[in-house]
C-alpha cells in the first residue's frame, strides 16, 4: 500500500468510532442476526477456510514455527465447528445494552438510576489462534462495540477468510463493514498505532503471551483489560475433609497443565499434612507431575522430592511441575497467597465455616473458592456464557471477562421539569 | 530531611500497601468509630486549625495567591462544621464492603457470586481546599481502602492539623496510622514518585485544575480515576413544555457558573426556539450572562448576542457565558453534543417519550436526563452519600464517584470438594 501505517490505522480508527455510533443502538434482533448469518456463512466457506489456513500453515512451517505453535494456528473441521456454535450461544445471551438498573426517586423528587451502554471502540491483539477472531468479534459486537482486530501475521490468511465470514453476516443484518474490522497488513507498527489513538479506540484486550501484554500495557495510551500471571493455590486447611481435599488438589493440577487457573502451589497446614499429602503425592507422581517442597514437605514425601526454592513460589509453571509448602496456620497460608500470588484464583479446602469466611474476606484474589478446584475460573463455568480472557486487573473488569465487562454504565435522571435549589 | 523524596515515598507507599490489609478487613463499627473519632478530633481542633490555616493564609498572600485561591484555601467556622457533619455522613452510609450479589448455583454444581471488596491503597492529588483531606480520607476508609494524600503546598500547615485530628480518630478505633497517609514534603518530586508505584498504589485520583490532571494522567504509571471537561447541554426539543425548559435552561446556567455540571451550550429545536429563547434570553440578560449564538439565535434575539466561533461549542465556560444554537432536528442535536460535548452531562426537555427515548440511548454521557437541570449530576444529588469525584472516564467509574467507585468486586465460588470434569 502507499498508505503509511499510521494513515491507514487512523482510517480504520475514524471508521470504527463513527460504526461504533450505530453498533451502540444496534436491536438486540439485528445483533443476533449478523451473529447467526456470520454462522451461516463460515458453515459455507469450511473449504476455503481450510484453503487459507493451509497457506498460513505451509508459511508458519518455513518460518520455523514450533509443534505448538503451529497447532494453536490450525483450523480443523472441529474447531470450525466450535467457531459456529460460539456465535450461536453468543446470539443466546441476553443483550446487555439498555439495561436499567437502581431506578429510584430522590428526596429532590428526580429518578436516578443506571443504564449499561457499550464501551465504544474496542481493540483485540492476540497471537495465532485465528478462533479468537470470532470470540472476539461477537463478544464486541453482542456488547454493542465496534471492534478493530489485530491478530498474528502467521495467521493472517485465516483471519481475513474468517473476517470475510464475519462481513457477510454483519451486510445481512443491514449494519456497516466497520463494525469489525480486521487490520489487514502485518506491519508491526500497526500495533503501536492501534494502542495510542485514545481518539479513535476506548480500551485495548491483548490476548497473548506475557511479553506482548507486558509491552502493550507499558506502552498503551488507552486502557487496557489485561491478564498476566495465573499463580493459582490451593490451602488444605487443618479442618478439610481428607478426600474433598485430595479431589480438588489431584483435579486443579492434572485436569489440565496448561491454562492460567490450574494450580501452581499446593499449600499445607500442618496438622493434615500426613494425612493428605502422602496419598496426594502417590497420585502427583503416577501422573508424572514433577514435585518441589518445602523441607517439612520433604520430611514427609521423601528426597525425590526437589527442594522449592524462593523462586519456585514465584512461578507460573504452566506444566507437570507442583511446589507444596507445608505451613502452621491459616494467617501463613494467606500471606503466602497474598504475598507469591498473582491475585488470579485461589482456594481453600476446608469444613470449617470460620476458616472459610476469612479466607474469602483476606484472599485478594479476582477467584476465591471454598472446597472447589481453581479450574472453575472461567467464563463458562461462571454462567456468563463466554468470556473474552481473563483479568488480574482490579479496576473495571476482574476475573473472567463477558459482555458485560465489555460495557460501562451511564447516569439516567428522569425529571417533570426539576432544578436545583 | 535526609531522606530522597523518592525513599520517602516507597516508604510510605509500603506502609500504605501493609495497612491496606488491615482496612480491607476492617469492621463496619471500626471504620465508623475512627470517623466519628475523627470528627470529634475536629470539634475539639477548631482554634488550631485555624491557626493552622491562618499560616497558609499568609503565606499564599506573601506569594501573591489570587482572592479565588485564597477563598478556596480558607477554613472558616463554617467549612469546619461542614468536615464534621461530613465525617458524620460517610460513617452513616452503609458499608460496601463484603456485600455478596448474585450469587447462584451452575450446572456443575458450584456457587458462583460476586463480593465488593476495597482497591487497596488510593492516592489522592489535590490543590488548595484544605477539606478535600477529610472528604477523601473518610470515602476511601470507609471503603477499606488505605490513601496516601498529596494536597498542594500552599495548603501544607492546614492539611497537617487535619492529618492529625484523622490519627486520632484511626488510633482510637485501635487501626494503624498508615491507613491515612498526608505527604509531608512539598516537593513536587513527590507526585512524580506517587504516580509512578504500582506495586504500592493501585490508582490514583487527581482532583485540580485540568492541567494537573492531564499531566497526571499522561505520566501515571497506574489507573486514574479522572474528570476533564464539564462541557454540558441542555437540548429543549420542539415536543418541550415551555415552563419547563425556561425553568431547567435558567438553573442549569445561573444557579452556579463554576461547577462542571453547569450548562454551557443551549440547543434549541427551530420549532419551538421564537417560543422559549426571547423569554429565556430576558432572564439571562437580567442575570448578567452573556450570550452567544448562531445566525439564527441572533436573527431571534438581536445583535447584541455575539457570533459563536466553532471555538464555543468546544468551550467550557464556567463563567457567566453562554452559547446558544438553533437546530433543525434531534439528530443534529445528538449529534453536535456527542461531537462538541464531553461527556459529562446532558438534558434534553420534551415532552416526547420517543424522543426521550432516543435522546438517553444516543448521548454518550456519563450523565443522560430528561426534564431534569444538569446541575444534579453530583453524588449528594444521586443519594450517592457523598462523591470523590466526577469522573469523565467510561472504564471502571463513570459520573459522580463515592464509594461504590472506590472498590471492585472478586467472584467467590461455594462447593463441596467439586470438580472439572
Amino acid at each position: 500500500m502507499t498508505e503509511s501505517v499510521l494513515d491507514y490505522m487512523t482510517r480504520l480508527g475514524r471508521a470504527a468510532r463513527e460504526a461504533s455510533r450505530v453498533t451502540a443502538r444496534a436491536t438486540t434482533a439485528q445483533k443476533n442476526n449478523a451473529l447467526l448469518a456470520a454462522a451461516r456463512a463460515l458453515d459455507v466457506a469450511r473449504e476455503e477456510l481450510i484453503r487459507a489456513n493451509a497457506l498460513d500453515l505451509d508459511n508458519g512451517r518455513a518460518n520455523g514455527l514450533d509443534e505448538a505453535m503451529l497447532d494453536r494456528l490450525a483450523l480443523t473441521p472441529a474447531r470450525i465447528d466450535d467457531m459456529i456454535e460460539g456465535l450461536r450461544q453468543v446470539a443466546g445471551l441476553p443483550d446487555p445494552i439498555g439495561t436499567i438498573r437502581d431506578m429510584r426517586y430522590l428526596p429532590s423528587g428526580i429518578q436516578v438510576g443506571k443504564m449499561r451502554v457499550p464501551l465504544g471502540v474496542i481493540g483485540i491483539i492476540y497471537e495465532s489462534r485465528p478462533n479468537v477472531t470470532i470470540d472476539a468479534a461477537s463478544l464486541c459486537l453482542k456488547s454493542g462495540n465496534a471492534t478493530i482486530l489485530r491478530g498474528g501475521s502467521e495467521a493472517i490468511h485465516s483471519n481475513r477468510a474468517i473476517a470475510a465470514c464475519i462481513q457477510l453476516g454483519l451486510a445481512e443484518a443491514g449494519l456497516p463493514a466497520a463494525c469489525v474490522q480486521v487490520v489487514e497488513t502485518t506491519d508491526r507498527a500497526a500495533v503501536g498505532a492501534l494502542i495510542a489513538m485514545p481518539e479513535f479506540v476506548d480500551v485495548i484486550v491483548p490476548r497473548g503471551g506475557k511479553g506482548l501484554i507486558e509491552r502493550i500495557s507499558r506502552d498503551a495510551k488507552v486502557p487496557v483489560i489485561k491478564h498476566l500471571d495465573g499463580i493459582c493455590h490451593v490451602y488444605i486447611d487443618v479442618a478439610a475433609d481428607v478426600d474433598k481435599a485430595i479431589r480438588v488438589a489431584d483435579n486443579a493440577k492434572t485436569h489440565r497443565y496448561a491454562p492460567c487457573n490450574a494450580m501452581e502451589t499446593l499449600l499445607v497446614h500442618e496438622g493434615i499434612a500426613a494425612r493428605v499429602l502422602p496419598p496426594l503425592a502417590d497420585i502427583y507422581r503416577a501422573k508424572g507431575v514433577e514435585l518441589r517442597g518445602c523441607p517439612r514437605t520433604r520430611a514427609l514425601l521423601g528426597a525425590d522430592v526437589l527442594e522449592a526454592t524462593e523462586q519456585d513460589w514465584h512461578t507460573e509453571y504452566n506444566a507437570a511441575i507442583l511446589s507444596i509448602r507445608v505451613l502452621d496456620s491459616l494467617e501463613q497460608a494467606i500471606e503466602h497467597i497474598n504475598h507469591y500470588g498473582s491475585q488470579h484464583t485461589d482456594a481453600i479446602i476446608t469444613e470449617s465455616f470460620t476458616d472459610a469466611r476469612r479466607f474469602l474476606t483476606e484472599v485478594d484474589s479476582s477467584s476465591v473458592m471454598v472446597n472447589a478446584s481453581t479450574r472453575f475460573a472461567d467464563g463458562f463455568e461462571y454462567g456468563l456464557g463466554a468470556e473474552i480472557g481473563i483479568s488480574t486487573d482490579k479496576l473495571h473488569a476482574r476475573g473472567p471477562v463477558g459482555l458485560e465487562g465489555l460495557t460501562s454504565e451511564k447516569y439516567v435522571v428522569f425529571g417533570d421539569g426539576h432544578v436545583r435549589g
